[in-house]
């Protein structure tokens, strides 16, 4: 099932950044259409080295193209604007569509 | 189930890479210790921006203990090896380990 992956730089005020994720942000993502599932983990570093994001979020639905639906949402458009709220430190994000041979 | 994430930049030579993975790179992985599954995916962007990653891999285990195990074996050696004979564009590693609240 394809996934929007939104990859969290790690914010300079963490437990600011998580209270607005969780009290903010989760409940816009909630409303987008279709979402069947989502997934959050706090990134942990490798061979020593820091985790590069400070949280993973991968919301998950049946097909690309409602993923592309809930993008275009009113629950999408509000969902990215609220990024400029508490995700400053930056955000990568993209599709995971269905899994591929390598 | 905790994850090992690969998210391998963009590479000059696409073809190239894609081959030295799946011919190369993904049997060393195949024989990291108690390896559950490996999805592969290729990440799309969003909103007409292109993917910042070329491919994602995920390397599921059981427990954060296995995983570690599986990074200090000898194919988890051989597979940082390998890095540097397709993976020059970069490639961003971390963990992600059992889903988290928000």
């Amino acid at each position: 099932m394809p996934r929007l992956i939104a990859l969290y730089h790690p914010p300079e005020d963490p437990d600011a950044f998580d209270a607005h994720y969780r009290d903010v942000h989760m409940p816009i993502v909630a409303r987008y259409p279709n979402l069947r599932d989502v997934r959050l983990s706090k990134p942990e570093g490798v061979a020593g080295r820091p985790s590069p994001f400070h949280l993973m979020a991968e919301m998950v639905f049946d097909s690309e193209a409602e993923l592309d639906d809930a993008l275009g949402s009113e629950p999408g458009a509000e969902s990215g604007r609220d990024l400029r709220n508490f995700a400053s430190a930056g955000v990568t994000m993209f599709v995971a569509p269905d899994e591929a041979d390598a």
